[in-house]
């Protein structure tokens, strides 16, 4: 079933490997297919080297594994309280890249301080409360990605396709896999610079409105100049 | 038209790809032909990876298309302010490399706290202001062009190549696109130590005159000893 | 003798320098075998490049040569202090890796930050006090090697499988010598990440105790839920 | 003449290259022959690409061309300098490698923060004093190889192959090109992990003269026991 869609998520969990943004079994890459409500994601702790597109598993929206002999990624809950909570992606990836990572650990928000942010995300990437004690005894995954949804009361989904789990590490998505992965890679590279400015400048902020919506709003929406299309 | 400035460009943006420092579709390097008040500048949007000679635009001073399918940069204006402010410069590059967007976003020039800087530009780097809203609104790329010239009131832009646009990221310029990238990856490369030294010592300031004077005049102009003939 | 361990421990040392954890002759890797009581380590000051399985050195308990024309690595009573203080390792790494060296230079244990460490090392990894005089003059190595023995107390050497040694470096430990070069390599991960939350926040701490009981015991244990198998 | 000289020194420049200390221009390497009182160095400003064994410029003592087409490295003088004041040296290298030029920018001797430093330097790594302007008007390249012989002034030369000249960069030397190039591959690589270490405690200072010597001493010297054989 659905081999296209396994043959696109096992491409782009590749594509992380080659980002540089995972190493050994770190991270992992699902999709969905709403009309039959079947999300296919890695299989989990299996190296990407000897990774083939078999491998990859189907599961239901309750995680019951529909197709794969392997079990499929130990944050599939995760990945489905995604799918349940932002009902417009396709897909969705999970990285410890590091500099993402470290702002994590750091349970702070990757302030917007420059354009390059901007042109991807239209404000500060939200970083998550510390799971409670009651969630990490309930049901971790599935309440990880809870927290997430409840990181962005307030904030479209659509338009900052990326969350750092507090004490965890970055998620992202997007249309289809591949762009979830995009989203990582992006992530990742103004995480990196956003550290060193705030060496530079520890009281550094998020740039104002008028410049956040120039730049946000001339590569997405109906109003965009950038590119060769009006992108989503 | 212009077949081989095409081609130079095209060139010096897949340069920019090589040296690292661009991903994905960022960045763009463009040059003017002066005498027939052409500008060759990459498309909005491409990937590198796909990008033929033939996609490079044609525009003429006032950013109108005069040859290519494609729209081009966003960022087209910016270049044509700086080609008419700076009447000598042959090619502009922009990039978002991480280093010298670090100190862009922390809105600080980088000063020259050593002899490499020294060996490429005649004192520290200077960082535009922040562009105030009436400009945003207006034209914004070009009056981010303007804020650079704007930035160089006193400076020779022959001698500093490169300036920061706060909370943005770098230009660069030179006599052809293959300096104007030239100088984006020296910039990164000592927007990447001073970065270090700030660390090391956060008083650091920048060398005085005569040590300046030394290493930037033994390179460039008529009395230099560097190199195997005498550089502008 | 022992060729096959021989051969694992050679292709351990060569995977510290794919993974650039080393470079020139930095580090070294040995494996043990617990029924005759021989112990096969990297011979001292040999360049990778340079270096064929059958250069590895046998030594026994107490290091004296029992096979090899080479002298064994300068830090084998370091190894042997470790084989003898955890009973249950079947092979040491030792490295300079740039982060985790950073940490011991500063005389810190690297504190769980976050799930990417809880994933694999269950608490802080410890660092060890500097090495007395008197123990430096006595039998230096071997000391070294007491050190980190004592750095355990009341913590399970099984579950964490690192250690900083104080002004020096980090040296792991597993089943068998590919699992102890894993362990570096994650290591040096995990302190680099590290590293960046620290200065994103200064008084960053430990995780909470239940979610990294979380993290490590799902991946480890008899309740693990990770991976295809349970992980020792 | 000397064209087993010329290769190693050709050699030598370019695996500056390969360890990535050096970019387009920057640095050189020289080597002499005191029996004949000459000195094969880079030529100046070539591309490392671009360059032939054949390029190599002989100087004599006063830093005459003896030899070559083109003109040497506009460093020259300050390896002559070296050759002088240094009797046993046989070959000195220079770049910009950005950690360790991180720290001469900062105007700050690297400290012996661990065991890794020990092994290779017989100390902190020391750093001049900045170039007072007579000696910058004067002669320059030649006071700043004064200056470098002035900061070892009561330290060995001979134990501590690297010096930091303050805002500028890093010069290193050996008994023979390779060597001289291994010190600078070296000194970047602790002083990358300094300042990391710097970052983690500020207040971090030398280690203990015991540990220094312990590492130093086995592997330099009489009582060496590190490696297969006795190194100098």
């Amino acid at each position: 079933m659905l081999e296209d869609l396994k043959k696109k998520v096992y491409d782009a969990n590749l594509e992380l490997v080659a980002s540089k943004l995972v190493i050994y079994t770190f991270g992992n890459v699902s999709a969905i297919d709403r009309e039959k409500g079947l999300i296919c994601i890695k299989p989990s702790g299996v190296d990407y080297e000897k990774m083939r597109v078999s491998d990859m598993v189907l599961v239901d929206m309750e995680g019951r594994t529909v197709e794969g002999d392997l079990r499929p990624s130990s944050d599939t809950k995760t990945h489905l309280a995604l799918y349940k909570g932002f009902s417009e992606i396709g897909a969705v990836a999970h990285t410890h890249s590091r500099y993402a990572t470290a702002w994590a650990q750091a349970k702070k928000p990757i302030p917007c301080l420059g354009t390059t942010h901007a042109d991807y995300f239209y404000g500060q990437v939200p970083c998550t409360r510390v799971i409670p004690d009651t969630k990490i005894e309930k049901d971790y995954e599935l309440e990880t990605g809870n927290l997430i949804i409840e990181a962005f009361e307030g904030i479209d989904y659509r338009r900052i396709k990326a969350v750092l789990v507090a004490c965890h590490g970055p998620f992202t998505w997007g249309r289809d896999a591949d762009e979830a992965v995009f989203v990582s890679s992006i992530l990742e590279s103004i995480a990196h610079t956003a550290i060193y400015s705030m060496m530079l400048d520890p009281k550094a902020e998020n740039i104002k409105k008028t410049l956040l919506d120039r730049h946000y709003l001339r590569k997405h929406g109906s109003g965009a100049y950038y590119g060769q299309e009006n992108n989503c």
